[in-house]
């Protein structure tokens, strides 16, 4: 029923994202800054991309209604094909929603800010599927780890099954199983509401929205003439600001112990100290993207580098960060055995200092990043 | 009724183990290789001060029976006198056992190996009643920085009672009821052990010994002529290969997250990877201690600094260990809430971390103490 919407895609089909960042830097060699004329090739080829991933997600999704049990042995409620496409939707969606925000003076206001909340609304339902079944991996990945068995099974359900040799085993297992639970319902219901909003009229109305985008930017007037680098350098600063007011000389201090203070808290989950970590990541996002408009995305910059892998601390960061929530969360259940809540606290402490192990890596990368620019 | 032991300390109560040191120092400075002398002058030394602490302890302690349940407050059953004569005796019983380990060869076989395993368990019986309280307190600490409340009591008996937000904050405050109950009941017991030890005709001939070792050294005929440096060098060889064997390669990654591996498994309490860990520890400190032999108490030499640091960082590797142990421990204890075995996993992981965090430092001082020797 969304096929109406695909039909613009057609056209662009062949227009990869890539192939239009080499056009662009080949503009930017040829002297004379960026101007609305990148902007409106890096929408476009955004937009473009959207769209084939869109059709892609309808070809190889469960096409509507609950996601088979059988295939959630795979961590995933959908065909591999409909994953990946999923993700190129989100990543266009992000990339999309973050340059309107960060050119807005050069896109008519009215449309671009009409179109931010629908893209980020967008981007979060289809999101949260993959967050549960990711954070059930990590979960189950690290009680693998901490039962320091090998034969520990991934899939808690057999777990709780296999004969196990003390209480702490069988909190570990019980644990498992508990999290499972909790974190494949979750999942499940993300998926079902994924697939509500892919057919709701409020989704045909954003792909309409790109599709415009695909062929047609709404840009103003003075865009075509206007540099690019003030709004991006303004990106940047926003960021560096952020960066700054982050305690980084703290986790540059191996062990500091800083991600498990409030611990055991009342007030703090999730832990208000994260929230700036938090903040970093999505200015540090929007920043690459900003990169990404003005040079292109196949072509790394000088300190790319640093700044991929001070982003991947920080998606750590989030990540363990929910991880350590999720098993606090569990340990609330009623009823549970003090064995499984025993487990459920090792889990916890173990995900937060994966929370200071990855702001100890951003503080590494960040320091290369600024030996990169200064 | 131990004051005849005690006679034998009066005459030389002058002699600090520091002017000795000064002496050795200085017959090293005049020219040829540290001897037996040497030797018999530091045992000297150690013997009068073990003597003096036993005196102190005598007219300081709490002469017998029980601990009087009004001084648990202060977390130790004695009075600050004895406490600190406990801790000069376990330190002087200490370095006259490891002196007679390291220069076996210069002295009379029989009259040391049979002195050795006495000694042992004389400072083992004093030192645990020492532990037992040092631990709670560790823990007790780590559960007010896990809790982030400023106002969290050390004393858990009073924080039951205080009104709690949530479920994880009486966790947090039952725990540290459990653990106080539990390790004051040890510590308490321990107490009434070292009263009894002290009071024992087996203790009473570890003093007599130690009475003959301060006017008296039984030294070989040789050892008057013998180099004292290859015995010393043979404890640093040893100390040397137990560290080659250490996984410091590993240690010197900052959130390695090694400590916290079988976490939560039932067959590795205490963990098995601790031991080398604690093996270089002792061998550590025999190290110092034939150093001292060497070049004095007083004197440091030129790597003492990292040395000492790298051996603090052990004792916080050691008792960070056990206090994850205790907290693993109480966890196991039958009819516990879940809130209070979901604080004491948290508990035990923060330990577990702090194990890492002083395999670190170690590697740190270590490293440090290599580039002082090559």
């Amino acid at each position: 029923m969304a096929q109406q919407h695909l039909d613009p895609t057609d056209p662009t089909a062949g227009h990869s994202p890539k192939l239009s960042a080499t056009k662009l830097s080949a503009t930017l060699e040829q002297g004379g800054p960026p101007t609305g004329d990148a902007l409106a090739g890096y929408l476009r080829a955004q937009a473009t991309e959207f769209l084939r991933s869109l059709r892609q997600h309808r070809e190889t999704g469960t096409g509507g209604g609950l996601p088979a049990r059988a295939e959630s042995k795979t961590g995933e409620s959908g065909s591999e094909g409909s994953v990946d496409a999923a993700r190129a939707l989100r990543r266009s969606a992000r990339r999309i929603s973050g340059t309107l925000h960060t050119f807005r003076p050069l896109l008519d206001a009215d449309w671009s800010e009409s179109m931010r909340p629908e893209l980020a609304w967008l981007s979060g339902t289809l999101a949260r599927e993959h967050a549960y079944s990711a954070r059930l991996e990590r979960l189950l990945g690290a009680l693998n780890r901490l039962s320091g068995t090998a034969g520990f099974p991934a899939q808690a359900g057999s777990a709780a099954t296999a004969a196990p040799k003390s209480n702490l085993t069988v909190g570990a297992a019980k644990a498992g199983a508990l999290l499972d639970r909790q974190l494949t319902l979750a999942r499940t219901r993300a998926h079902s509401a994924a697939l509500q909003a892919l057919g709701s009229s409020r989704f045909h109305a954003v792909a309409d929205s790109v599709a415009v985008l695909a062929s047609e930017v709404p840009l103003t007037p003075a865009a075509a003439t206007t540099d690019l680098r003030p709004a991006a350098a303004a990106a940047e600063d926003r960021l560096l600001d952020a960066v700054a007011a982050l305690p980084l000389v703290t986790a540059g201090h191996p062990y500091n112990a800083e991600a498990l203070v409030h611990g055991l808290s009342a007030d703090t989950v999730p832990h208000p100290q994260d929230a700036p970590w938090h903040q970093v990541r999505l200015l540090l996002r929007l920043h690459r993207y900003a990169r990404e408009v003005l040079y292109g995305e196949g072509m790394p910059g000088p300190s790319d580098g640093p700044l991929l892998s001070a982003g991947q601390s920080l998606n750590r960061h989030r990540d363990a960060a929910e991880a350590a929530s999720a098993a606090a969360s569990a340990a609330r259940t009623p009823r549970i055995a003090p064995a499984t809540a025993y487990a459920l606290g090792v889990l916890h402490a173990d995900q937060r200092h994966e929370v200071e192990a990855a702001r100890f890596a951003f503080q590494q990368a960040w320091q290369q990043e600024a030996a990169h620019t200064l």
